[in-house]
């Protein structure tokens, strides 16, 4: 059996007998019950994902999973392919949002080479897992090999367990590649599904020419890979990307160690969902950060059956959204354990 | 002149060159331009409220003021008016949800009797301001007298000028006092202004039957202060409540120190409007940290022309919503200024 089998094989479904335990434990903490809305839903998921209604805070980290795309050729972002090694040296020396926002997190951050078309020497603090230089332009053939993207699949399934053993207790994943929208919208188009039209965005900022453009070469990637499509392994290779098969690693392997994953935006969304369609058990593990503000995000949302926690108008990626949903379920989990019980503090219940 | 007419005068217009300057220096930095979206508007705001494009960030506090309601006995509240100091309590023993969300963002707590109905004696670390033993119910005349209103008032000032002193740079106030959604209401009806049924909603948690006694209770508020409701000192001391006028206080203190305000919920908005009535300048000192469940927050929102930070359905008051949001705001300001540079780190700019 593969490592990806036995991912997959390990992900148990979450207890509902828990999350009556969670709630009730919740409803006795001196508030009005619910009064704290969906940071009181926040600390039953991560009950529910780590299996426990005594829930513990351990350390957090961050994966920023590196990246390049053949499909950048077709000219369909507003940056050179250039950038994705330039940001991935930026972000190893802490100059980048996701470094200033997991700091701000308190959460570790990593910055992995999955497939930057670039050797990048001389890149202290880099996590070398190059599965290849870059994938594939997806407009007209499969952006890696079956073989590739499980290979990839399964780095971040390593990383996931790797952090695990290490004492992590929630982790992120996010994304660094120049491109990386278009194979996003290939794979929701793939995997949700849905019309190309409706999930294709403005990226970094093109402008209404491009994007009708971007729009036909995800169509292309459709057309060309047709074959590949009908499983989400095949997708993943045909018309993914290597940071994006890695994102959807990190949520298997750490979904078969119970430890809840934060998605960041758009392209992380397309891991989570490639994740979910390997097993649909995943999904009882992941908080999804934010909504980005690439318009394809909300289609996604509701396609998929999920509501974010954060509504800022973000689109970078990196993990930025990660790090600051983070700070939000450690404050519900600190809730949680935190607050007295109407009896200990003396404080009266509701009238009726 | 009295302290309220000094703090109104000294309270400055924010600076649009600031903006400017706070914007090119966001678009400098090593990420696609307003990729950050509203985390980058929060960085914006918080340098024009401080009044520099070289944002500091210092100490957090959080004023928590407790009062009571003499219109609780109208039977508009689910909880019992004893609530109020049984929480006062707790959260000086540091067991209520806005100790445990406080000191995650990394703020002082401070807890004022500005108007809870008991003595609370042998209450250790208590900020003892009481200007009256509760609100008078005002369905029957007027929550005291414009002296009051305005001692009150003052109290806020005092504390956020006290706390600037101390070094803090980011102030947040919430409330706690049974029954304090019906006199926020009526304020909100008195000042928006606005039809009571559009702004009144459950508050923690009663019924249908309820609910439209409630929207009675508020509408003949209204009609037996009707004279009083015509400027904002005389709506707040009619209509208002103690720790409303509290509230709207550390918003102008704040402002006239320039010190960004964090405004909580629903109860928390209603002293802010008071404020903005009392002095429009002070708008642009503010923060709305959230969307509260409370149905008429939303009606405030549009009607006041702002947009909160976050929505996660939370009706708590307390300030467990400025809390949150404090870090949030944290978080824009360390990415204003930590972040690498296009020209430092070496990163292309977009192409076109």
């Amino acid at each position: 059996m593969s490592l990806l089998e036995e991912a997959l094989e390990s992900i148990q479904p979450v207890d509902g007998d828990i999350e009556a335990r969670a709630r009730a434990h919740l409803d006795d903490l001196t508030k009005p019950r619910g009064s704290l809305g969906r940071l009181e839903d926040i600390a039953v998921r991560y009950c529910l994902a780590t299996g426990t209604a005594e829930p513990k805070l351990g350390k957090k980290m961050i994966f920023t999973f590196a990246g390049d795309h053949g499909v950048a050729d077709e000219g369909v972002s507003a940056y050179p392919k250039e950038v994705t090694p330039q940001m991935v040296r930026n972000m190893l020396a802490g100059g980048a949002a996701v470094n200033v926002l997991a700091k701000h997190a308190g959460a570790e951050s990593r910055v992995v080479d999955i497939g930057v078309d670039d050797p990048l020497e001389d890149a202290p603090g880099l996590v070398r897992k190059k599965v290849r230089s870059g994938a594939a332009n997806i407009a007209r053939g499969p952006a890696m090999s079956v073989e590739e993207a499980t290979r990839a699949v399964e780095v971040g399934i390593e990383l996931a367990r790797e952090a695990a053993d290490q004492g992590v207790t929630l982790v992120g994943a996010g994304d660094m590649g120049i491109a990386n929208t278009t194979p996003s919208a290939a794979m929701f188009a793939a995997l949700l599904p849905c019309d190309p039209e409706s999930i294709t965005g403005r990226g970094t900022g093109i402008d209404d020419a491009t994007l009708a453009h971007k729009v036909e070469v995800v169509r292309r990637a459709l057309e060309v890979n047709r074959d590949a499509l009908g499983e989400p392994l095949g997708a993943l290779a045909a018309v993914g990307g290597l940071e994006i098969a890695g994102i959807a690693g990190v949520v298997l392997g750490a979904a078969s160690r119970r430890v809840p994953a934060v998605v960041d935006g758009f392209i992380s969304s397309a891991g989570a969902l490639a994740a979910c369609r390997l097993c649909d058990r995943a999904k009882g593990y992941l908080f999804f950060s934010h909504r980005s503000a690439e318009s394809g995000h909300r289609a996604f949302f509701e396609r998929f059956g999920a509501e974010p926690m954060l509504d800022l108008g973000m689109r970078l990626g990196e993990g930025t959204g990660a790090a600051l949903a983070m700070s939000l379920i450690e404050a519900a989990v600190k809730v949680y354990n935190g607050m007295a019980t109407f009896s200990s503090a003396g404080v009266s219940d509701r009238a009726s």
